[in-house]
Formats: structure tokens, C-alpha cells, sequence
């Protein structure tokens, strides 16, 4: 059994979708790890973490369904004391969550055929962000 | 340290929560593995995993709340693209997320009393799932 | 590779949102593990596990939200049989999920440096809680 650890530099903009599905395959791998998990993390508390068959509707969609649950121009406590514009992507990303784990079998990730790894990018300006891959198995 | 990797097979209609905990620890229990982590994932966008108490009300107060954040009737740019009805179900997924980790101690889920693990279906329409159980630990 | 096992005590009223983060990183030292994952797990369906930035607005943001999500004053098959008043509890625990997977490098959470690690206490009630940490790795 072993760990293997490796990141993945993404670039975005406001409410970005970010696949990452072939960088964390390439991360698997690298790790040569045939059965075991890939656990996916965002260090940051105004990104996300989740899956989405990426195509060019559900970009707007989830975004869509963000808006209704914290919309942009809501009132935020965050916002009267820090002035930095992002109270609703500090409670978007909380709901969707900062990780998820992916099983691995044969070396491969066992995703749905329709079913992308996705960096959610919350924040409401372009952000450089490094998230984290820990790759476990034998 | 051990990976075990199972399978459960789930037959599902629109909007069904499906309890799997005793197919879970029916995993563990094959995988005799006495300390470590269920990982439960579902390979498929418009499916989830999370806990839930398991009785009649919440089976009709979560998709009243899902309803709320992604409204089957809604607009959503996917539906105009595929048509396949669901646009929706694939919003609803990526907000619960398709995995969730469950601790194991002296061989059994460490789950409360009144907590279950469950398959969300969001999608539209009945599927037959294979959902995938990854136990690691020793 | 080993698994250590750990628990945080945690006191609780309605809506709460506390900081685990420093027991989290405690439970790390104390397994020794240098590089892996700690699963947090909430057993109990009317609390949650996600991360957000811990300052003062936040607390009230993200509850609003859940309001929206989920109102206590909203109608709930489950109160209608179990007379509990928490109906809203366990959908808001269900969308935000009883479990995260965070990153250890070098014997460190790799959190951002905004992010703290958090128990929401959804229930409608005071409550002691007991999280279960697992650490995974070498």
C-alpha cells in the first residue's frame, strides 16, 4: 500500500467549471496504483470540488442553481465586515463541498461514461489555484 | 493495508433514495478489514451518495428541497442541447456529490442510530445502477 | 501504511458551525502519519462536515442559505410522523454530506490559508457530539 501525492495548477475565472479528469488519470498514473482511491481536494474555501458531465448547458445550469441558493447580489454578513465581494462563494462552496474520493481499478479512475471531475471555481474574480491529489493503494 | 473493491447493484425509479447500508457492511465484512474507510461512489452523473435517516417523510421532504434548488419544470440550457429531460438531475447530483467516506471500526460502519447510507436517484427516469464500494484499512 | 483512529467531543446548539480544525490536525500528530488523508465523519443525519473560512459573517451566511435550502418554518412529512422539529435538519445534513478527505503532506492538513475544517450542527437542538477522524497513510 502507498501514497502518492501531486497537484494540478488550474486557472480560472468567476463561476469557471474546471474539468480535471485527465490530469487526475495522469496523476493515477504516475503513482502506479492499480486498486485503491483518489481522493481530490481544494485548498481554498471559495472553490469546489464535485462531478458534472461537462458540456457547455450544465455550465450554466449549475451556476443557475448556485445563484438561487446564495445569489451574487444577496445580503452577506461576510461582506459587511471583509468588503471582498464573495459572501455567496464562501456558502456555495461549503454546500458542494471541498473533496471527493474517486475508486480506482485496473489503474483506471471508474467514472460514469458521462461523468467529469470538476473544479467548481466559487469566487467572483480570477483566481491561480493548486488542488491536491492523494492518490492510496497498492 | 488492504484495498478490497465490491459492487452493489441497484434498480431505481425517478427520485428514489435507496438505502445500502447492510450491502455496505456486507462489504466490509468480506473485505475483513477491522480498521479503515468505506469509500461509496456512484459511477453516473445524475446519481448521488450521502446519509439520511431512512423513513417515509424525509423520502419526500429531500426531493422537496432538491426541488427547490433545481426545480424539475426550470429552464436549463442542457435540455435545450439533449433533451433528455434532466438537466435538473445532473444539478441535483453535483450539489450532494458522488461520494461519500464512511468509518470502520472493529469491522462495522461507524454510523449514528438513525443514519443511513444512501443512493440518491436524481435522474429522471428508472435506471439500473452499479454502484462501486472501495474498503481500505487493515 | 496504517490507519490511527480518533474522536473530537464537540457541544453543540442549533445552527452552530465549530471549528474542528486544530483537534483534526492534533489526531494527525498523534498517528505519526506523514503523508495520506483524514476522513472526517459525522455519525448522526442532522449534522454535516464541510469547510468555510470560520469568521463571524460567515456563521450567519451559511444558515441563511440553509433557510432557503431548507426552512425551519417549511413543511416536513418527517415532523408530520415523528414530531421532532427537525425535518429541515436532515435535508440540510444530507445536501451538505456527513463526510470531507483532507490532505496530509509532511505530517500537515493542507488547508488554504482561509479554510478551516467544520462540524454544522443542523438539529434544531443542543446536542454532544462525537466526530470520528481516521487518519490513512505512512
Amino acid at each position: 500500500m502507498a501514497v502518492y501525492i501531486d497537484k494540478i495548477a488550474v486557472s480560472t475565472n468567476e463561476m469557471d467549471i474546471i474539468d480535471i479528469t485527465s490530469d487526475v488519470q495522469s496523476s493515477v498514473e504516475k503513482s502506479g496504483i492499480s486498486a485503491g482511491i483518489a481522493c481530490i481536494f481544494c485548498p481554498g474555501s471559495t472553490g469546489a470540488i464535485t462531478t458534472i458531465e461537462h458540456e457547455p448547458g450544465l455550465m450554466k445550469d449549475l451556476p443557475a442553481a448556485l445563484e438561487r441558493i446564495a445569489p451574487k447580489s444577496g445580503y452577506y454578513e461576510h461582506e459587511k465586515m471583509w468588503h471582498d465581494g464573495n459572501g455567496h462563494s464562501h456558502v456555495r462552496a461549503s454546500i458542494i463541498g471541498p473533496s471527493i474520493t474517486v475508486p480506482i481499478e485496473d489503474g483506471k479512475l471508474q467514472l460514469g461514461t458521462w461523468q467529469q471531475i470538476v473544479f467548481v471555481e466559487c469566487d467572483a474574480r480570477s483566481r491561480n489555484r493548486t488542488l491536491i491529489i492523494h492518490v492510496l493503494g497498492e
